[in-house]
């Protein structure tokens, strides 16, 4: 496995690489690797000739009062589990080799990302978009693969490479969970004993309402509602959002209608902070009449 | 020479083109071709094995009462003038094809596009950044070309390029001009014979500043002074800016200085309305102590 830190030497590996006709494989990560990151790796193995992991804390796409500094970091773990995954490349530039000067373009999505993560972390996917470009120009992937539990990352990708005609296949993979049901996600590890054991109320309420979606009388609006109840159960959780939208639009479904009125394909999308830790879930469902 | 109307079978030419290890030239217009167009393909002639011109008037690039609908167009004599210059392929792609739904995706370059045509012009960069980061995705060239007459787009594009990690040459080529010195431009067309005649302020305004760098105990200041001066005394012209400003930064020359104490890359850029045509032009420099 090589683990290359310049843009330079990342460069001279990919037009080798396009020269003996390989296909390329993509894998974009800030690192502190887990079975959802190993998920989109195994994805990758089946689907192209090189996978190529990246890492790198993109610091443009923290605000101010978010966790750059202290989100986590582990490089030689790291690298441990790319190299069990059978990864062929790890790409971990520093933040002066990705910006050696401020940077002055931004690559931004609208109204995909103004709702839901987009509402409460303003200027958070124009980092996402701008530095995924980055790394695009860069790795030339043909396949990129992006774990569904940023549901609303996906679909601003997909927009973005859909109107910027990138020849890049988007991959979405499913949300990989812990036994219990807690979504995997490298911030789980800031929760303390109590909060982990109440966080699973998430992936509850999200089963629960795949359950509620076979009473065809009821209405998004009814559901999301239970969704918030069935939340709010749990002490420590202060919800951020809960909200059931279009997917991959992420535009508000139409309101009263019930369930067996409906049809497409909709998120029901939920952010709660447990302390200072903010965790996202989501379940995309499609409804036929 | 290959005529390609959609974006698919443009791809399908690339792939063959990079299979076979050739390198691409390329060449965006708008069309309405002129001899500083020719002299780009001239250009990607020299440097690079295959040329790719695209003709595409691109809407978001153009203000609400700018001449969008008006723009001349003239798509046999493009093609004819594109043969002449041996020219391997044209893509000239519908709005439809370019913009299948309204785009969400914005490129925004910010800093250098906030003086000269950009004050003036809102949005207009973003327009420009963005198609041409699409068709730098289409096309896929190792080199573009680009006419110094837009010096201010060269900068934009420069920096994209730059900042998002393209990896694209981008080749800017000197301004062409007609014998009495006014630049190429396919506005011209809309001068009337009085206009026409005037226009010709502008290249001779920049000729005698060619001269008056001479003087080392000038200001920049005093430059731009007598570049407005002498401008204004064609009854015809109306000034929207004549501006010196380092370059490509575009970023305002240190205040107060005398020619003899001051080193660097700067550009004298300006933009005159001759009745309804906008005309710009411009000349970069390099001082030296």
């Amino acid at each position: 496995m090589e683990v290359i830190r310049t843009i330079h030497e990342m460069r001279k590996a990919v037009k080798l690489w396009k020269e003996q006709g390989k296909t390329i494989g993509f894998v974009p990560t800030m690192g502190y690797l887990h079975e959802g990151h190993q998920s989109l790796m195994q994805a990758a193995k089946k689907q192209t000739d090189i996978r190529v992991l990246s890492i790198f804390v993109n610091p443009i796409q923290f605000g101010p009062n978010e966790d750059y500094e202290t989100y986590p970091r582990d490089e030689e773990r790291d690298l441990s589990i790319a190299r069990n995954e059978q990864v062929d490349c790890v790409f971990m530039p520093s933040v002066k080799e990705m910006y050696p000067q401020p940077i002055r373009t931004k690559v931004q999505v609208a109204e995909v990302t103004d709702k839901l993560c987009g509402a409460s972390r303003p200027g958070h996917f124009d980092g996402v978009s701008t530095v995924v470009s980055k790394l695009f120009h860069i790795i030339q992937p043909n396949k990129a693969f992006f774990g569904l539990k940023d549901a609303q990352q996906v679909a601003v990708i997909e927009q973005m490479a859909g109107d910027l005609n990138m020849d890049i296949d988007i991959v979405p993979c499913p949300i990989v969970r812990e036994a219990d049901g807690l979504a995997l996600s490298s911030r789980n590890k800031y929760l303390n004993a109590e909060e982990r054991k109440q966080a699973v109320v998430l992936s509850q309420s999200l089963s629960a309402l795949n359950d509620w979606l076979q009473e065809r009388t009821l209405t998004l609006e009814q559901i999301r509602n239970r969704l918030t109840e069935q939340i709010s159960k749990a002490p420590l959780a202060h919800i951020d959002y809960v909200e059931i939208l279009k997917y991959p639009e992420l535009e508000p479904p139409e309101e009263g209608q019930m369930l067996a009125q409906m049809t497409g394909k909709y998120i029901a999308a939920l952010a709660v902070k447990f302390g200072a830790t903010r965790l996202i879930d989501n379940h995309i469902f499609t409804l036929q009449p």
